[in-house]
């Protein structure tokens, strides 16, 4: 159709068709531009593919039971994952305004873009061209273990026979969530995480509900521990822990969840002149710019959380930013939820765990926390588990951060999100009515408590307040 | 202990101890101040004793099964009750500043209020009493229903044996949760609504779902039906509806849940100058504060929504006005969510339905509407049924009113009412990260569909509301 003296003309070029990805390119084409969407994977992703949606499909499946086995789980899971992709690359197939693709693509210069599938070669010429390539996960070596039982998002939900025993490197969100699922649908399952605790990321004490959880669920968690080699065998995994290494029996296959790459290594980033950081992201502003004018990213690429959410918000922003420049500017995202899917659920919003402890003097916040088992809902549904715990800058009662254990632990969160997205102190959040009896009336209760606490005792916090803010003000001189 | 001459004098005297009184006694007994507490019934009212907790406690317990039959649920529901109560009782008994009073509270004059239990009198004092004495179910006369076969809430969670076969007078939220949650458990339930369709205060979206949902699980709901007369010998009730007369056999008893009457008659009201509304309520301003100073009034005395979330909020801010007078005054509530726990949970804030519809004009409005099923949550999960509705003002997305049908509906509901409360129009909700998969991404999700209609008609929004700011300024002159 076109050849490399005549490339195809587009208001905007996007590479890659995950979250972040359709996103921009339903977005600006449902605004009249024309968009050309290159994929050279699958349409929706990650995501879609090997990520959020077939994870949470097996988790949804595994709560549910009734099947007749981990093979039909896996089927199951399968079904609605390529359910879900083929309705999407209908739509996008089927867009007038976006020419989807299939190969490679890679920048040759401001503007424009090689696309290779098989050998055939397209030129394509934008004046906007956004980097949506997504992450890959990292494979660790593991001396021993051959490629055959090693697992990776990429492959998991394509297995027709799950491994009767599995090890998981990583005990952050996909791995506890896995772990769980699969745990219950038969798997001996043994997490390996090198840190202290499951789940490093959030507060001291959701890791430790969590743990308490999913250990009483029969998954075997081993923290400060390393995988150091396998025996194929005897499929038995050797680790290094604080107690020294010793060998797990009955290992079957190893599923890799410690982390993910930004793909962005053959996107000719360089030639255009957009420096990516060691690790391999793509650095960018509130509104996914790049530093080179005309190269925009969102999703996995873009340095902070790999997230479905992060990278279709970001996406929303860089619609707006292209069709409506003369917007007002907005806000800068205050605060983006995280969410794991375990049972329970556990999620949180701004700063919780190290994060808080590291940009937070400990005197300048008052931490308040609400067990779900002590509320009016907890009582009447049996809940054993679970809380709302609000860290609020003392007085003010400015949230700084919030972490939710518990059922719909993940909608929760938003009340929370929209909170400081809003600026809504906990004085504004007493004041709120929530329904009754909901558990969202926990994070009421958890308010009153600040409001209590604070006007109960208004010189000492007031006195601490101040002493708080001249030591902040000394430090920055 | 005191003689007329000389009544105990307290901070506060509080008349009734359901959520209400409760709030504000604890409140202020928390703040130092000292409180007596006057209840003729049961500590916790009718949200621990007949209320919210026995029927959320008798969902929940229908729900999970397991149970040898409704004998045993009812038992169940009965020691979580007593358990709440004894411990609600035992709190404020124990509190130092508080003064726990069994009786019936009347005032005498301003700031004087006798208590009289058994055959004994007491006269207290305080410069402020505040009335929280709830309301009673109505029950509706219908010929030939004896009282023994004649149920209230107050009541129905004593019933050892539940009645095979039970009508239920009324298809609001109580009579809907309870008609569901007997159903499950084995009863007959036949319900009887006055007007075209259950839940006639939400939108009809709302109703549409529940009644096939509530249909599908056995129940079934007689609309612009009212009961005539019963015979006993034949258990059978007669009913009038839109087909003329006819008969429901094997109604061994009829439940009365076609609504409540403030409990404000024998209380010295009009003795201090209080006026009461033709049908008893005691009418307060934002503040909880009647026309007569020192005397306030809480819960489902005042006139609005009678819920226990309503009756805490204004609780709490008659503890900040009694407390902190100097406080800046807080802007007025403006958004009391309402949520109804059948499955799928309904729960909705601001203005829905018919409420919507008289107070905006149709052109002023633009309405979204997310269902579950076409997000990915709905997906993995396997959704079939619920929505995220939202009415939003045209051109500037301030949200009026939002409807939530699904589960976590009372949470999901939290959020909306939040963004009512600080303001947040659908654009800033659409900027508003989510977790994913979350249910609340379907608010994201409406949002984005304002964000995109909105914004792909510019012109015509834009010329849209202005013909709508021009007819409402002409109509005001």
């Amino acid at each position: 159709m076109t050849t490399a003296s005549d490339p195809r003309r587009f208001d905007v070029i996007v590479i890659g068709a995950g979250p972040g990805g359709l996103t921009v390119a339903a977005g600006l084409a449902g605004l009249g531009r024309t968009v050309a969407l290159v994929e050279q994977g699958r349409v929706g992703g990650d995501c879609t593919n090997t990520g959020c949606i077939p994870s949470k499909r097996l988790i949804h499946v595994a709560r549910t039971g009734g099947h007749a086995g981990a093979g039909d789980a896996m089927a199951e899971v399968r079904a609605t994952r390529d359910g879900l992709a083929a309705r999407e690359r209908e739509e996008f197939r089927d867009h007038p305004l976006i020419a989807l693709m299939e190969g490679h693509a890679a920048l040759v210069s401001r503007g424009l873009v090689r696309v290779r599938a098989g050998g055939v070669t397209a030129l394509l010429s934008a004046p906007h061209v956004v980097i949506a390539t997504g992450s890959a996960p990292l494979v660790l070596p593991i001396p021993g273990l051959p490629p055959e039982r090693t697992l990776t998002s990429d492959d998991l939900f394509d297995v027709d026979q799950l491994p009767r025993g599995l090890a998981i490197v990583g005990g952050g969100p996909m791995g506890l969530e896995i772990g769980q699922a699969l745990a219950a649908l038969g798997t001996q399952v043994t997490i390996v995480e090198v840190a202290d605790r499951p789940l490093a990321a959030a507060a001291p004490e959701a890791s430790e509900v969590l743990l308490r959880a999913i250990t009483a669920r029969g998954v075997s968690v081993l923290t400060r521990t390393r995988a150091v080699s396998y025996d194929a065998a005897s499929s038995t995994l050797r680790v290094a822990g604080p107690d020294g290494e010793h060998e797990i029996a009955g290992v079957d296959a190893v599923l890799m969840a410690a982390g993910r790459r930004p793909r962005t290594a053959e996107l000719g980033l360089a030639q255009v002149g957009v420096a990516t950081t060691p690790d391999g992201h793509v650095p960018v502003d509130s509104w996914g710019r790049t530093r080179v004018r005309g190269v925009w990213a969102t999703g996995d690429v873009v340095p902070g959380s790999h997230q479905t959410n992060a990278a279709g918000a970001l996406g929303r922003r860089i619609v707006q930013r292209l069709a409506f420049p003369w917007l007002p500017p907005v806000g800068r995202v205050r605060a983006v939820p995280q969410a794991v899917f375990t049972t329970p659920e556990v999620a949180w919003v701004g700063r919780v765990g190290q994060d808080l402890d590291a940009a937070c003097h400990p005197s300048a916040i008052t931490r308040v926390r609400v067990d779900l088992a002590a509320t009016d809902r907890g009582l009447t549904d049996g809940l054993t588990e679970g809380f709302v715990m609000i860290n609020a800058v003392r007085l003010t009662g400015r949230i700084v951060g919030a972490t939710v254990v518990g059922p719909g632990a993940s909608d929760l969160i938003t009340v929370l999100a929209l909170a400081i997205d809003r600026r809504a102190s906990l004085f504004a959040m007493s004041r709120l009515t929530y329904p009754y009896p909901a558990l969202s009336g926990a994070i009421g209760k958890a308010a009153d408590e600040f409001a209590r606490r604070t006007m109960g005792n208004l010189r000492r916090e007031a006195t601490g307040y101040a002493r708080f803010r001249l030591a902040r003000a000394r430090g920055r001189r």
